[in-house]
């Protein structure tokens, strides 16, 4: 069987945006075994959809469109799709009832608008969306389904997983995949590939992708066999030498992100951790509470932006801010002191560098960045310099420092 | 004239990559007035390619396609646009010496197969290509112009500019792109879809769009006219009376994100902003940061994820913890006065809710939450109920966390 997804958005046809829905879709499908063969993005004209539609289901099995299923005369998937496939709509009470429910929720009047949402093409199966509004539409013909999802990436994950999977998995022909996905942080994808890749390129099945974000590359095995046990025979044959050269560099053997690792090492040991930020502005600690449940280990932190706020917050002294600059080991040490002093926390994690793009005023280049960990037994420091834009110099240092942290509590 | 592009290749096809030449593409058709109508991927399939080349000249004027130009049997444009305009292809000999010139120049010896890429559809002109291999082809028709540009996007750049834009603005009547961007915060985007769509029904051109993120909307008009006088005209035409309906929610006029609206503002009063997050964990820190010279304006902040940290580090009574809880208007207060009193700043901003999944030990439902502002003048809070996961409803609460300060600062 083979697939195309088709986004629907004006602004999907703009300089500044790309469809990644699409992308989220892919990997689904092809963990599926389902190929997606064209992609295409369209902008809000019923009559450019509805032509794009004709011709998709005339060759391929599966269709799914993305967007425009929103209250307003912009959204016209629903209009094209039933123009397309020369069906009727019908309008749903219930749905109607539905929307409105949870605008009420939110203490709001719905407008009237939100009634084109109640909208159902004939045939379709209804696919409830419980985080936004629009529900999804499932078409069943003979010989193609075709797929209505909503645009917001999380309003589509969650309808995908909970109501198209096992639709699919009924009429995609079965095969079993199983994967594995090692993450490792702090290593260059280069690097990394030119270690691991004598072992993965003698294979075709299982399939080895790395995908690379700032300071954290993920390698992912998927095997695709006729049975588990096949499939998880194969993957432990590649993952096990991949493992052997990576050792203690993998974080995460079931695709956690460090965040999380780090924060089950901290649970299993009755620890607690605090943060001192400076560069990367409260965005440690923005990715240590993404994980629900952190307050079990995380109290909390300071943002010491500026010089005084780090003397001020932290207690770190003026004296070793004029001495050795704000962006200095001394300083990073300085500062994980000073936040575990201030909450009592098990561990302290530090952050200070320069993101860019100015120096803000410290004599060190953009990129320089010194993490700290403090605990009973002392502190270390580690430095890099980093490469990038603002964003990617801050993503960078949150990594390394999790990392540090990782390190320090498993004795590395 | 509107316009199609369609990338070629199947790693295009991939979960891990996206076509990016469309978006330069888009970005220079659109400075000419050339509207990108749809945008395809296509994988190295030379039917398929062809039916998708057939069907794109039937419609639009201009299309470009972009990849698949190389030397392998995977390289299928050449040949699918010759199917497509039922045109045959030529050998250049003069191409091929060319490339096997500048093989030479690298000090090695041409490949056989890289005299494929010296074939050229008849009736072609031949786009020379001074950073790669592949020549590109352009080929025009009585009412529509094909173009075949080389994928990598340093060889497709080089060659669009020089080759490309004297040939279009031969052929494309002048016309100038004017566009407004006006941001509104804490409104859904069916409530100001409602309040607007009666102005912007009306309008073919400006065309208007309207995106929404958690707590963001973003409303874009865009005008094609003959020359820069005409179009600004027909913005202020529509803004005008779409300003006036949304009034002071209007946060930036100029797509500037509210945490940068705020920062100018801060910066303008020569004031300083605190923060103390709790449900947010260092998103609201991480968003006012992210703007580059936030130091200017932001000295720091307290994450305070449990109760213990609110009353150690913001001075949160233990007592008013107990009585009111730590999601409530007088913990949100305490805690923006606590934040204001540690850091000496002009404004302190507070949020304090339940991001979910579970309610933290809080009695009070997911989606829940207070923010506060304190100034010299006193104490403001407001709250709302979020609907969403755990990571949008932290996004509303920072969105509207910023938008009551930017209220406070304008007295709003």
């Amino acid at each position: 069987m083979v697939s195309e997804i088709i986004a629907i958005g004006s602004e999907l046809l703009t300089p500044q945006r790309v469809d990644t829905n699409s992308l989220y879709l892919t990997e689904q499908l092809n963990a599926l075994g389902v190929e997606v063969v064209t992609k295409s993005v369209i902008g809000d004209d019923r009559d450019r959809l509805a032509d794009a539609v004709r011709r998709a289901v005339s060759r391929s099995g599966l269709v799914i469109l993305t967007g425009g299923l929103g209250p307003t005369e912009d959204d016209v998937t629903r209009e094209a799709v039933a123009a397309a496939l020369d069906r009727g709509q019908k309008y749903h009470s219930e749905i109607a009832d539905q929307i409105e429910q949870r605008f009420r929720q939110m203490g709001r009047k719905m407008a009237e608008i939100n009634r084109r949402q109640a909208f159902i093409i004939e045939g379709a199966a209804i696919l409830p969306n419980d985080r936004g509004t629009a529900p999804g539409q499932w078409i069943e013909e003979s010989d193609h389904v075709v797929v209505l999802l909503p645009g917001p990436p999380n309003e589509l994950k969650a309808m995908f997983l909970r109501q198209c999977l096992p639709r699919l998995a009924r009429i995609v022909p079965k095969q079993v995949i199983q994967s594995i996905v090692m993450r490792v942080a702090g290593m260059p994808e280069s690097d990394l590939d030119q270690l691991i890749s004598p072992v993965y390129k003698k294979y075709e099945n299982p399939v080895t992708t790395i995908l690379a974000a700032a300071g954290d590359i993920q390698v992912h095995l998927r095997a695709q066999c006729a049975t588990e046990g096949d499939a998880q025979a194969l993957l432990a044959e590649v993952a096990g030498p991949i493992e052997l050269l990576l050792g203690d560099r993998i974080y995460s053997r079931n695709g956690d992100p460090l965040e999380a690792t780090v924060g089950e090492m901290l649970r299993k040991q009755a620890s607690t951790l605090a943060v001192a930020e400076s560069c990367t502005g409260g965005l440690l600690a923005e990715r240590i509470t993404s994980v629900p449940g952190s307050s079990d280990y995380f109290g909390g932190g300071f943002v010491t932006y500026t010089r005084r706020m780090k003397t001020e917050l932290l207690g770190v002294s003026e004296q070793l801010l004029e001495e050795r600059g704000a962006v200095s080991a001394e300083t990073a040490e300085a500062m994980a002191a000073g936040a575990r002093r201030r909450t009592s926390a098990t561990y302290a994690l530090a952050i200070t560098g320069i993101a860019g793009p100015g120096t803000g005023g410290e004599n060190a280049p953009v990129g320089l960045v010194y993490t700290a960990v403090a605990d009973a037994a002392g502190c270390r420091v580690a430095h890099r310099q980093f490469l990038g834009d603002r964003q990617r110099i801050r993503q960078f240092s949150v990594q390394m420092a999790m990392d540090l942290l990782r390190r320090r509590i498993a004795g590395l």
